[in-house]
């Protein structure tokens, strides 16, 4: 069966699509800045599920998945439209003022203005389709296809918590605020994640990363889709990622929490390269925002090794996929 | 229950957003040139039924109705972004080359490019959002809250033609090349619409217009709609409305064609309104783009009235609602 990502690559080439293919399209704006644009959707029972979330957590993620997209180009969210499809039944209730109660605190905390929209009916499942603009500089929005090899690799903040809080939601747990410390922070980052807006605007601005993607397959697979784009490939070492440690909770086994970190999604960290030049110059800054540097891209293009205990293997991508 | 419409009025209302109520966002792009967006849910078995059409109309209408939302706003159409919801089952198939094939062949058709979009899977219905760019001369686009009391109301080609196209689907005909022409125009107004593109462009580029809306809803919805917004009132004269002629071949009954006109939605022709000063200047113009003069604004906020047979009545909003 084809996957959706040879379809889009299929579709980019017969219509010759020149912007199709990034975290974002980017548009020419005006002399000083270029429009970046992403639009993603999310259907309930496959991106979610009624009874694992809230209407707040729901309206917050469709509006964070796609603030996301625009982090990973180094862009600033300037403002948003939000198209939704509810069953009859869920109009009759107060889910949909909850679910732009959800949606309209995020955007508020970033500056993000809500310009317009669509409202439909559905048959059953409730449907959302998020759409963001940002801006950046003009022509310095960040590509995943522009990592050098011999770059060094990055992430932001920590990685595998929101496949734990999956796993958590797949054993009957649910949010809950007498719940276990651990299990709510998993859970959050789940159900409710923080996309990384100032830190792309930080490394868009600072000119510091030379190519960006977000993690929202999961690291093994997003590395594999910026090393495919950037034609390069990539080295990195366990001890070296960051995982979320409150998957100490739900494991002491490291080959666990590391696969986690390795193959789990929706993470909505951002994974980006620098030039190795740029690491002693930002040093401190690097370390100021709590980037992790996990490993460097090789001339070996696609190839992507792990390093565990001194030992290297190839890392296949294993995260979501669609189709 | 509360309506789509009064919903939207208070999520306005409550977040302060300026920019939602119109056919289209406004939003400033440089100096010159402001960008016009809309976006538009297309879900299956609410919109569109799969018995009814074929991949590529769909493909085509998906694009064509947020094309009508652009045009309505007196604009140019620049690029498109798609996103896609397929159940599994579809996806194995040729559905989605086929849907983007009637897709492109509109967007290579007003020079629209595609710049991004999404693809998910869903649990058993096809949903469609599609989001249209355009662009309008700096402070220029046409809304729908700018008719003055006196302006003379006009509309764009015939009306009444999808809902006919609607009827005739709804007795179980078919689109097919064998079937009889009436049949096959009426049928393609419902499922191939053509967005009036180049006349939106036209009453925004020439300033003609005071105000636009597209006849999605059904004229009686829509002229409703764009008195509230403009707070004004209408009186239309139903010997002056441009009646589809392939409704010939339904009905012979005027009062049942004018009722198609009326209060058939999806015919994606603009309705707007002139200054009456501008009608002499522009008297060949209106004549040559086939532009139908049905009446005029007037000081009677909100109160629609059809003039026929010399009699007056309120004519009542009787268009499509989701809710």
């Amino acid at each position: 069966m084809k996957s959706e990502f040879d379809f889009i690559e299929t579709i980019r080439r017969r219509y010759s699509l020149s912007k199709i293919g990034d975290d974002s399209a980017v548009l020419p704006k005006n002399s000083k800045a270029d429009l970046v644009m992403t639009t993603d959707l999310l259907i309930e029972d496959i991106d979610f599920r009624l009874d694992w979330t809230t209407p707040e957590f729901l309206g917050h993620k469709a509006l964070a998945v796609s603030l996301s997209d625009v982090a990973a180009m180094g862009a600033k969210p300037v403002w948003a439209m939000l198209s939704i499809g509810i069953p009859k039944a869920i109009w009759k209730t107060d889910f949909v003022e909850k679910f732009y109660d959800g949606y309209f605190r995020l955007a508020q905390k970033f500056n993000v203005e809500i310009v317009g929209g669509d409202i439909s009916e559905t048959p059953d499942k409730i449907v959302v389709d998020s759409i963001v603009a940002g801006e950046a500089k003009r022509n310095k929005a960040v590509l995943r296809s522009s990592a050098k090899d011999g770059d060094l690799i990055f992430v932001t903040g920590s990685l595998g918590g929101a496949a734990g809080g999956l796993r958590l939601l797949e054993q009957n747990f649910r949010y809950d605020l007498s719940e276990e410390i651990w299990r709510k922070n998993l859970m959050l980052k789940q159900l409710q994640p923080i996309p990384q807006s100032y830190n792309g605007q930080f490394l868009g601005e600072q000119n510091l990363a030379t190519s960006i993607i977000d993690l929202s397959d999961g690291l093994s697979s997003d590395l594999a889709h910026l090393c495919r784009a950037s034609k390069v490939g990539a080295k990195i070492f366990a001890d070296k990622i960051p995982i979320n440690k409150n998957l100490c909770g739900l494991t002491k086994s490291f080959d666990e929490k590391l696969n986690f970190a390795l193959n789990g999604g929706e993470d909505f960290e951002l994974l980006f390269t620098i030039n190795p030049k740029k690491k002693i110059r930002f040093e401190n800054e690097l370390k100021n925002h709590n980037f992790s540097h996990i490993g460097e891209t090789t001339a070996n293009a696609e190839i992507i090794e792990l390093i565990l205990d001194g030992r290297s293997s190839v890392l296949e991508p294993k995260g979501f996929r669609h189709f």
